[in-house]
């Protein structure tokens, strides 16, 4: 199975758009991350949500996080300061400006080698140097079980609790 | 709000579970990453999905990642061997055991903080020294957005383009 096979539809996000759409569409979607375009329309970035997260952190508690335990939760609107005005380009940081990429006829393989060596929750599928769609770390997990990649019969039972939902 | 609020039910796993476990729970629920308790019902770690989907790239493509494209599909079937028979513990890499968790009482903010800094796609909820539940960067950006954390008046509209759908 290749990539392109793999690959899902996925929200993206222009580069000099508002930072406020990027989070509406991790928020409203429940997305581990975003696809960032350049204004020609190329892909540019992958910016997990963890990363967008640290945007509603003040500065100066990013700068020491001791303090965030002091930030009185009604002072926290000085968080959206932070983000206030900013784009999409400012959220980026350089080291993700790697590109989480694969091409449309790699396979899963070559996809799950890209990802855990990026550390990247989605990988971009290009097809003729355009976006083509998304695989998310658990969609190729999913994938991955679906074509026996992963052979049930493989796993021997070691643990003797089993796995549990968690009652809240 | 603070962080007992926030945070969801979700599924554990226990650290000697087979690790098939772990990549079906992922699977199945869309989830980016898994709580790991240890024997005792301790919070052991959070395993990342982008994590688990090294397990099945070949030990020596890990090695050597210009071999993945030279690794026929039809040979993937070796990879199988890298996850069988292996542990939720096995899975587990160093780095990883810095627990990414939060107390029941702590501030969006302070949950914020923790997760940017561990770059983790989920926050343990500790609560009298259980698990309470977890968060994950998307809820925690949509909670923000709701309570008016993220002030939607204070983001300047900065692109032309508006964010569009990928049509694949």
């Amino acid at each position: 199975m290749k990539a392109e096979e793999i690959a899902e539809e996925f929200p993206v996000v222009d580069i000099d758009s508002p930072a406020l759409e990027a989070v509406r569409m991790l928020a409203e979607h429940h997305l581990p991350g975003i696809v960032v375009l350049s204004t020609d329309g190329q892909l540019y970035a992958v910016l997990p949500a963890s990363q967008v997260v640290r945007f509603i952190v003040p500065i100066y508690v990013q700068d020491d996080p001791s303090l965030a335990g002091v930030l009185a939760e009604s002072m926290a609107d000085r968080a959206a300061e932070t983000l206030g005005g900013k784009t999409v380009r400012e959220l980026l940081q350089q080291h993700q400006l790697t590109l989480p990429a694969a091409n449309a006829d790699d396979t899963i393989i070559e996809v799950a080698a890209i990802m855990g060596r990026l550390r990247s929750p989605l990988i971009a599928v290009m097809k003729e140097g355009k976006l083509h769609g998304v695989i998310t770390a658990s969609r190729l997990l999913a994938v991955a079980l679906k074509c026996g990649l992963i052979d049930n019969g493989r796993f021997r039972a070691v643990g003797t609790r089993r796995p549990t939902a968690l009652s809240a």
